[in-house]
């Protein structure tokens, strides 16, 4: 029978869903401003409605081979079901229409921003955050809607909607993992796409219009300024809610298989007022809660003072931000007390059953609420205006674009330092306080505040997009200075963000890590085989390897764009005196083009390298599966383990070169000088930059995705490395744990035998147990249970 | 009783050095030029004394304080015996000793060079060769006598000098591992101050002389071109020497400690003509021969034609290098043949005992051999003079510093994949064919011709250094031409040798790695563990952090080095017109003391964290030293695979970079358009090549040693966390293997049930075999083979 608690997650996300529209229907009521300003945000929309258009011919040409190779993939391995196809087609479905929705509101949101900029900055900042609060609630309800709809068909087609067993719960999960494997593949190509997007049409837009014909940013006369401004939309806007789906239900999902193992752990079978399923339920209801808290926190954003500075908005944004973790915390301490059991039992490695009270769960989702704000602080510290990091560069730009390069460098490098150390510490003490549940967990509450997040996320770059509006458009400096304030504040916030992005993307990959391994049903992973420690490698030069490529896409495109700016100013009559119009059209095909097409390597390195190293070990060791998962197993943690330290270095290098270029806009003292824009240092500063936009845009933020996809695409696997047919073998065994006893008066002696299976053989394995009757009953009841559970994983 | 076989890697060593010191006395004899040259070369001399002089002062205090801490270890450890102070303590002085003779010999060819490069070509290589020549067998001659004797000395000591049991012959080799310690240790000021050393001058020197003042390089007026010239040799010279002694050292000692488990994996005694010590005297032979080759492989090198250029030099290197290549392989065949018994048993992990031919350890070196070269190839691909890849960065130049940053950092990054696809398939290759200590056979036969590489390496910075000094001395134009052509074969040797030097090193690295689990007696390393998993992390993080700290200091040192040059030029009166002295000796001094001082730092950090760990472990889990074993060696494994990607990274960066400038010396075709030195797109390259410095000659580099010392102090750190206790403890149940059998007529029934420890619990084992009286005997015998064995383990 189903508990109503399963139904209240899609409540929320229902809650969620209508809130947006509310909020949509508000912003987009909104004055879009009159005839120059409309014709150019009309630009935009359309230059990201056509990006979005090649997107999904790519896609759903991808999305149908991915489909026909998962069907073959369920026709020939028998544990999996053929529904993870359906699955795998609605989370890619979901995914793009989260990120068709946000991208929509992001450019109607953006000249409405300009507008309200015109009257004041409050009213700015209210519709600015109000349409990222669209994007926000959109991608949070759309995730827990479709996952948590998912997971109720599923659980129903499977298991008739009531708790049957952990092997009947591990064929629903994995086939809900289809779900996050389509979310997942289309953050693939919006993250690594749009980044590649943006930063072509940026930087060849700049090379050309700023450097060689010497026209400000922004100037309307550039013909790739649309595909430029069309780049922060599908870039930061497109790119980062895809990514923050796909973790946000990849994470989810970790967090339900690892509860189906808690209860496996607990002996098969818990009774509690959930169907049993309480601990599988837990993440999913923290997630509904977190849409709920993010409605509050987004509501308390907003100033008062028409002379607001930085600080005040980004005071505003923090209180929304810390209020709707304050709620979730405190939400997850009684969630946690009602859902799950006071004690529960969990198997830890190499150091059998513990038990674990539901505080250590609650403890372990505090880490996570604590991890994401800490590592988001540090992040500030390393790529803040004004930190001493950035201004060391700054005094380094002074003897050249060489030295200012090396600093920035040394501080992405540098910033790995507190940034691994405090995440080798939440990893370890939330695996202390509950094992890999915990670690699932962390990463839960974590993500349950995502719409906020994104919220904050996405005003920057409508923000961003606003000022470049007003710029266009030749409106008054004022309504330019309001929304740099805000474009200003976004800029922070975009840093932050990734933080709190890359650590999420760490945490969910380790999770899914655990879900991988409990699925195989591997004795851990173990590096000291060679096989496995080679496949480590091989797994730590991948994400080294995609960075250098999507730079190098960068590159490319970037020069596509170059090359068809210096086209239009030469052949269009009048473009430089503002009677010519440019044909922004082709900019924006030139930057979509190129885009979905240098991202198809990267993707195939991402897809392929796993299948292969499955082909590979089956090949090799066609007897020896388990070994083979090991491989796979090693080759995910070093994907894991470096792409985690490369997102930091290059996020951190991006961030604090273009932190310490946007000093001297301001003015800065170097050597007791006061330095300028247009300085030699500023002239070093900006090459600095141009090396730290693909860092901080393109090839940074991908890692998040490809950890994520490459731990998902292993949980996919597993089934086909025999996971199951292991763990039915050795279910099998079970009837064979013999207990012998003799008794003799008070006295009892009693062997209990089981059979196990070792290197492949059988092997029977025996234990005695001597003393009273009374005590010997005892010890073997408690014995049995134990090797009941040990022979079952 | 001994075999003379212990003494045959002593002899080849003696007669090394024997020829060294001929060689040595020739080079020596070998006219030095008049006046200036000779002042000027003097110069360089002092500086080099100089360096030395004050890094002895600073060694005499390390290696002080480390003995107290590793005397006071072996007081509180009982398995770890006071000579490891003897060892470690001869072990610095070796390699410093090693490093003392090769520098003083290249400060000497030196002058030798540019005056033999007055006469002819041939004449200049040979005399400059020499030199290297000396350096090369110096080191390696001292490596093999120091490390044989002290283990004939420990042999006799412990074990009297024959073999008694494999725990004894650990205690011997545990102690031995205090030899590569003090090696490696010397090795980390070498190679990192070294590093720092040389760049912080060479910077220096260019940014005040060439790009303020308008001097050319090495111009006697600036002040820094000696220190320039010193930075060479101590950098280029004695740091990779250093590097070189320890891996050297550091791989035979870890085949040996794996050799001495291939003997216990055959039940603990072997019956051969070596004493029963085969396996472990087979790393030490080879490596004995391998000096015996690469005397024959330098005799080789020889140019004939004055009018020779640099790919007739490349060739007369490259037949050397073959033949002695050669040479190792055919004698690894016979010596693989002679000293192995022919089929030896080896566990693998997880798959139980094989049989392992002595052919198969024969491939392993065969591996070995291969990486060696394939890798430097590789290294050549990405990094040499009008290859795809540098001619790439040079085409981004005429974009900007920007573009040309960005390609060569993609350039590193792009190397590690084929690099790290065949480091990954050496392993795997070389482990299938005979376990770990075909992985260590592997890196012996790689090593075994350390001396010819060696003296190919130091050949580079002798030749640039004669053409600094034929500059300085205003020679005629001929003889820079000449100097030029050794410098740039010299240019692509050295970034091959560093390509030599990391597949060495992580080799190594993995050899100690093994060995480490060995002693520690753990379950192998298991990453599904999370503390474990948290020093993957950590350990990944390590090489990162210490690339930036040595970047940084490259920066505070040349800047040092910047206002002590700019102080002399603005107050010697004269310096200018070439009537004033500069004084050379300060800016030695400064470099001296930053090297020095800022080696510190990665050098704490390295020592510190292995050591932080352990204690950390011993805090949290005091009663589980197996799972802080675990925790470190996942830290191992961190440090290695993240230090094997930021070398090649690094250094192929770099590299590429040097060469994409170098490139616009003899002119390149940009887009169609001849551009040459002094043009926009050079001066973008100067602006990379600056980025790439300390990438190449500092960080890069650093990284073998970080990866290797970080090993060594793991294993010297092993004992500590009670592998020996394990050991015994287990070797006690040998006893209780229990057979019955019972026979009724020709059928029998055998149950073989034996203790075993699980998760800490004592467990009994059963085995029951059926069959015909003779079968199951035969079955039973071969099983509690088998079973004696893994108990021992």
């Amino acid at each position: 029978m189903d508990s109503i608690m399963i139904y209240v997650p899609i409540i929320m996300a229902i809650i969620g869903l209508l809130f947006m529209w509310v909020k949509r229907s508000w912003v987009l009521k909104q004055d879009a401003g009159d005839g120059k300003m409309k014709e150019i945000s009309d630009h935009i929309y359309e230059g990201a409605l056509a990006f979005l258009k090649a997107e999904y011919k790519l896609l759903t040409i991808f999305v149908i081979g991915a489909s026909i190779a998962l069907a073959v993939i369920s026709f020939i391995v028998p544990t999996t079901h053929i529904l993870i196809v359906v699955a795998f087609v609605f989370g890619a479905f979901f995914s793009a229409l989260a990120g068709n929705m946000g991208m929509k509101i992001a450019t109607k949101t953006n000249v409405r921003t300009t507008q309200a900029a015109r009257t004041s900055l409050p009213q700015a900042l209210k519709v600015s955050f109000g349409g990222g609060t669209v994007m926000g609630l959109g991608v949070a309800g759309l995730a827990v809607l479709g996952l948590t709809t998912f997971f109720i068909i599923l659980f129903h087609f499977f298991m008739n909607g009531t708790w049957t067993s952990t092997e009947d719960m591990t064929i629903v999960l994995e086939t809900l993992a289809g779900f996050s494997l389509g979310a997942e593949s289309i953050a693939l190509f919006a993250r690594v796409g749009g980044g590649i997007y943006t930063k072509a049409a940026d930087v060849g837009a700049d090379l050309v219009g700023k450097v060689e014909a010497g026209i400000p940013e922004d100037d309307p006369r550039n013909p790739a300024t649309i595909a430029d401004n069309v780049g922060d939309n599908v870039g930061d806007v497109a790119g980062m809610g895809a990514d923050l789906f796909g973790s946000y239900v990849a994470t989810v999902l970790a967090a339900m298989v690892l509860g189906n193992y808690v209860i496996k752990d607990m002996g098969g079978n818990i009774q509690d007022a959930f169907g049993g399923i309480g601990p599988i339920l837990l993440p999913m209801t923290i997630a509904g809660f977190g849409i709920l808290f993010s409605i509050i926190g987004t509501m308390l954003v907003k100033i008062k003072s028409n002379d607001a500075k930085e600080a005040q908005v980004q005071g505003a944004l923090n209180i929304g931000n810390w209020v709707s973790i304050g709620l979730t915390l405190v939400t997850c301490f009684i969630l946690v007390k009602y859902m799950l059991p006071e004690t529960m039992k969990m198997e830890f490695f190499g150091e059998g059953l513990k038990d674990i009270s539901s505080m250590r769960v609650f403890y372990a989702t505090v880490v996570g609420l604590a991890v994401g704000g800490i590592i988001s602080s540090v992040t500030e510290y390393y790529t803040g205006l004004g930190t001493k990091p950035v201004l060391a560069i700054v005094q380094k730009s002074s003897t050249g674009a060489g030295t200012n390069v090396i600093a920035g460098l040394a501080t992405g490098m540098i910033s790995t330092f507190p940034t691994v150390l405090i995440f080798a510490a939440a990893i370890w003490a939330s695996y202390a306080f509950a094992g890999f549940y915990g670690v699932a967990l962390a990463a839960s509450a974590m993500m349950a505040t995502t719409a906020m997040q994104l919220a904050i996320d996405a005003f920057g770059p409508i923000s961003d997009n606003a000022g470049g509006i007003a710029e266009m458009s030749e409106l008054p400096k004022e309504v330019r200075t309001r929304t740099d304030i805000l474009d200003s504040v976004g800029n922070t916030t975009a840093a932050t963000g990734k933080g709190f992005a890359i650590a999420s993307a760490a945490l969910t990959s380790l999770a899914l890590f655990a879900a991988y391994v409990t699925f195989t049903g591997i004795d851990g992973i173990n590096i000291f085989k060679a096989p496995v420690l080679a496949m480590l490698f091989v797994g730590g030069m991948i994400p080294v390897v995609f960075s250098a490529l999507a730079m190098n896409s960068v590159g490319k495109a970037a020069m596509d764009m170059v090359y068809e700016v210096r086209r239009q100013f030469k052949e269009i009559p009048g473009i430089m005196e503002g009677t010519g119009k440019p044909e922004y059209g082709k900019c924006v095909e030139i930057s979509t083009k190129a885009a979905l097409r240098e991202m198809m390597l990267p993707g195939i390195l991402t897809i392929g390298f796993p299948i292969a190293i499955v082909l590979l070990g089956k090949l090799v060791y066609s007897d020896n599966d388990q070994l083979t998962a090991e491989m796979l197993g090693g080759y995910m943690a070093g994907v894991t383990v470096s792409g985690v330290l490369w997102a930091i270095f290059q996020n951190n290098a991006g961030g604090a070169w273009d932190n310490a270029k946007k000093s001297f806009e301001a003015g800065v003292e170097i050597n007791g000088e006061m330095t300028y824009k247009g300085s030699d240092a500023h002239k070093a500063a900006v090459t600095g930059d141009t090396v730290g936009d693909p860092f901080k845009d393109t090839s940074g933020p991908s890692m998040n995705i490809l950890i994520k996809l490459t731990c998902l695409i292993g949980l996919v696997i597993a089934p086909i490395l025999g996971g199951h047919n292991v763990e039915t073998g050795v279910a099998q065994k079970e009837q064979e744990v013999r207990v012998e006893m003799m008794v003799d008066n008070d006295a009892a002696e009693a062997i209990v035998s089981y059979t196990t299976i070792v290197n492949g053989e059988e092997v029977v394995q025996e234990k005695k147990f001597v003393g009273t009757t009374e005590e010997v009953k005892k010890q073997v009841e408690a014995f049995r249970d134990d090797v009941k559970v040990q022979i079952e994983r």
